[in-house]
Order: structure tokens, then sequence, then C-alpha cells
């Protein structure tokens, strides 16, 4: 079987690059060939069990969607997109990756033609919701983006169903939670501070939390986000029907609710490195953010969210830093 | 105040050039210049009491829709589309017209700059609803449409509504219920049986029922739709918020009150000329059609659907009779 990542550069594209490389199969298939593409070079997983391919290109630009699917993979993960913040300041650049990168992968697949019908499993975002919000919101809520990047994957979505519906690939879109604890340096994104008064702690940093414990907000860890993109992989097409797009599971926890959990893991002195230092702009746009949803019809495919917050914890500290932390 | 009307030579978009014509002000501005474009010359409307300007071109040809926006025309109705059968068998021509035309148009208004900022009254479809549905479609419900069309209609509210939120233009989308009855001649559409059975007997010619008279659907009168996009168009955009696409109310009835409310306004001889020929295609086409909507949201901005089904009747024939039929 071959397989693409487009966005294998990037940190959800990388581990599961790992992943597959460490399972050597997907969806009860053997892995031959795997590609990687990204906007920069994608660093390929030592000791993979087949061939890896690794190509800096930009899919929105004309006539590289079609080399990347000439091969015809059966699989391809479309995770690349300029992020939220970046799609909100540069309105052009956003929707050249997001929406116009997208539909040309899309064109570049139906094109391809005689009887080729790729899996795509494209990663939308929560983004698409916008508040109001119900307590829990349903499978069936509408979709009123506030920013640019949630409008950008909201059309995704509707043109991987239509293309879907119309035979020309075999889509399923999930929508991430925030994943947490994301790994590497803080940075300057709104969601930051989730992953931050965590991360941080752990390896002896401060961390600013900008907002009130009682913030409430839909996690899962990357471990759970990647084993997501490899079950959408696997599902049964026919029976998904042509409601393509589904709410991944998360954990709705409060941000009390993290530190808590933090403080059970890791200990008090670990806890004591948080720095309460509240942020009006910040209070303000986490505000407008989704905080639970019910996730009904990915629970009946089987999707499972991480089951504690705790849990997530110590998955970031198997992965990213070795099982241990500074006490 | 300048008006431009994209789509004027098509049904709505000429009934609302007549309606503009008579009345001479639009939102209570007197309007001074009116252009109409479409991709067929449209016909100006007689004695307006403005300046009237019509022009035959494409708006999805580069260059176009920058043309029609260079006077910086205040209030924008933008009807145009390749219709639901028509954008199922060509894709790329329904993608290029409904979508890249639609794109293309907010481009060109957001390129003119300098506080250009129009209202832009947009007229989507329920067709960006897809079955299985609810008794009623309540506002907050999502978008899953079964045709590239309804795609299409969708995508162009999702961007209709960023346009606005960024501060390019000042966008209102309304989703028609079907328009009936609609003028002019029986034609091969799925959903033409719901005017034709009115239409038809009323000038004396036999139609054809494919349908249960159980079936139900939810219809406005052309001039109850022309209403709704001349009520848009005055609508207090930062009332309105950030949710700028609205269903419009419609009225729900079955096609058995369809055929009584003829029976009631024109006499049994007229309702004898409806023959009864059952076809499982069209069956199965409108058993996937919406039936009823709760539009609280365009109820509370002061859309009104039509009264009855004897008052869409009445209305054609005074319309488009002359205020006689053949009894």
């Amino acid at each position: 079987m071959q397989i693409l990542i487009i966005g294998g550069a990037g940190m959800i594209g990388a581990k599961l690059a790992r992943r597959l490389a460490q399972e050597g199969q997907l969806a009860g298939k053997t892995i031959t060939h795997l590609t990687l593409a990204d906007w920069v070079q994608p660093f390929a997983p030592e000791n993979a069990p087949f061939a890896i391919k690794a190509t800096a290109l930009d899919v929105a630009a004309p006539g590289n969607a079609e080399k990347l699917v000439a091969d015809r993979p059966e699989v391809i993960f479309h995770l690349a997109a300029i992020v939220s913040g970046e799609a909100e300041t540069d309105f052009d650049k956003g929707y050249r990756t997001n929406l116009d990168g997208t539909r040309m992968l899309f064109e570049a697949i139906r094109r391809v033609g005689h009887g080729y019908r790729p899996r795509v499993v494209f990663t939308s975002s929560i983004a698409v919701f916008g508040a109001p919000f119900p307590d829990a919101i349903p499978d069936d809520f509408f979709h009123t983006p506030l920013t640019s990047y949630g409008t950008q994957k909201a059309i995704s979505e509707l043109l991987l169903s239509d293309y879907t519906r119309r035979g020309f690939m075999d889509g399923v879109g999930i929508r991430l939670p925030t994943v947490c604890v994301r790994p590497g340096k803080p940075n300057l994104a709104a969601s930051g501070f989730f992953s931050n008064i965590i991360r941080e702690p752990l390896t002896g940093h401060e961390a600013v939390l900008p907002v009130a414990e009682d913030v409430r907000h839909w996690h899962a860890s990357p471990r759970t986000a990647v084993g997501f993109l490899i079950h959408a992989a696997g599902l049964d097409g026919v029976a998904l029907g042509p409601r393509r797009n589904l709410t991944m599971p998360g954990l709705s926890v409060t941000v009390g609710e993290q530190i808590a959990a933090l403080g059970k893991v890791a200990g008090k002195a670990v806890v004591a490195r948080i720095r309460r230092q509240p942020d009006e702009t910040i209070m303000r746009i986490v505000a407008g953010w989704p905080r639970n949803f019910a996730p009904e019809r990915a629970l009946e495919l089987g999707f499972r969210a991480d089951p504690s917050f705790k849990e997530i914890i110590r998955i970031h500290i198997e992965d990213e830093l070795g099982g241990t932390w500074v006490k």
C-alpha cells in the first residue's frame, strides 16, 4: 500500500509517519511506500520497513498536487494548513493554502481518473463552529466560523463531501480537538497556554496562565490525535454514507482540572511553577471557543477520546520527556 | 443610490428590476442608477424613474466582476447561478459559475477598497440541506448538501460571512423556498410539477402529477421572493451580527393542499386537468428534499411567508394571467 502525507513536516504529520513506520501497516494492508510532503523538507522516520520519499513543495502551486498523486497512493492524509492566526493576518495566504491548496489536491485526484478513488483523510477543525454554542455541540450543529481559518476548513469539508459523493475520491474529514500537550516551545497562539501550563512546569520552567481556572476546553493528546487519523483511514466508506465530516471525541476539562491532574501526576512543586497573569485579550478570544461536544457519530464509529487529563499528561511524559520530569 | 443586479435576466431578477422601477427607492433611498447584468442580455423595465444599464457578460470571466463594481453600487443583488440539474451534469461549469463566479465578485468588491462596503444580497438555497431531516429544520441545522449545486451555495454562504466579518462587504444570504407558481413553460426540473399542476390547468392545459398527494414542500410566490430580496437589502447589518445566512419563511403544504386550494380559487373543472402519472424517479428525488423549516430568525427579522396557497394562486393569476383563467 502506498501512502501520502501532505503536511508531513508538522507535529502531527511527523508523529503519524513515525507511527506508520513502527506499525508497518495501515487498515490491514502492508505499507510499501510512504511519501511525506510539506512546504519545508520533512524528516523521514528511521528504521521504517518500507520506502520513504520526503519532498519539499507547495501543494497550492500549479502542478504540484498532480505530481503527488501521480503514483496513485491508496491513502492520502491531508494535514497541511496555514494556522489560524496567520490565516487571519494574511487573508490571501490563508485562502490560497487552506482553500485553493485543498481544492487543487481534490481536483488532481479527480483528474487521475481510471477508477482511482483514494481514501483521503482531511484534518478539519472545531474552528468551523462559532459562538454562541449550546452546552455540548451536537453533530448536526451548523457551521458559523468566526475566523477565516474556520471558514476555509468548513469549505474544505463541503468540497470533500461533494467530491466523495460524486465518486472522485473517498474522503473522511475529522475535526480534531485542541492537541494538548503540544510539544515544543511556547508560542504566541492564543490557545498556547493550555499546553504551556503543563509542558513548561514539567521541564522546570515557569508558565503563564492568562485565564481563569473555570475556562473549559476540548482536548486530545497528540498520540490520540494520530490514532484518529489511522482509524479514519480504515473506516468503511459505504457505511459512512454521504455525511463525511466528523467531530472527534475529546476530553472536556477546565483549566482547574488540568492543573489538579498535573499536581496528581507530577506533584505540588511542579504546579507551583504556574503563574497567574490574567490577559483580557486572551480571555475574550477564548470565550468564543467551543468548550464541549456530543460527538455521538464518531463514538459510534469507534473513535475514543483520552480517558482523563492525567492520562494526557502521562502520554506527554512518556512520548516527549523519556518518562521523567523536573520535580 | 446605485444598484446592481447580477442575474438580472432570470425570472426573479427581472421581477426585482420591475419592482424597483415601480417603487423608485430601496431601503429608504431614491434609486438613481440600476445595472442589470447576466449571461444573456437582460430586458430593462419600462418607465423606470432612474437610469438603467443592461449588460450581457460572464461574471466568472476574469475582469468582469471588477467592471461591475467599478461604479461602487451601494446594493448588489447576486442572483446568478447555474441551476441544480446543470450543476450536477456539468461539474466544472457548476463550480466555475456558482463558486468561482461568486468568489470573484466578492474579491472584486474587496479590491475596490477605500471604504467601499456594499450591501450584497445573495440568493442561496434550501439545497444546502441534505436528508435525513428533522420534521422542521431549525436555523442551527448543519449543511450536508446532496448536490453539487447545494455544495456551491453552502460554500458561497461561508465566503459571504467571512468577507462580511472581515469588513470587505456587508452581506446577507437568503435561502429561498421553492418559487411557486413559477411562470413560463413546463420544464424537466424534478421540482417542476409543483408549479405545473397550478399554472397549466389555469390556461386550459393538462398537467402531470408524478408524486402522491401527501408529498409536502416549502413554497414562496415570486412576489414574496422578490419581497425577501428587498427586505434583505434594508436590514441593519450591525444588528444581524456575524450569522449572515438566513432560511426564508415559506409555506409548507402538501400537493393535496395545493390541489384543494386550486379547486377553491379556480373551480373543479380546472382541477380536473391534473393527470396522475406516478414517476418513481421523481418520487425518489423529491423524498430527499426538505419539507418544512422553523425559520425563527428570519421571522424575527420581519420576513413573512405567503399566508396561504390560495393566496399564492391568486398572486399568479393577478401577476401572470391578467386576473383571469380558463374555467
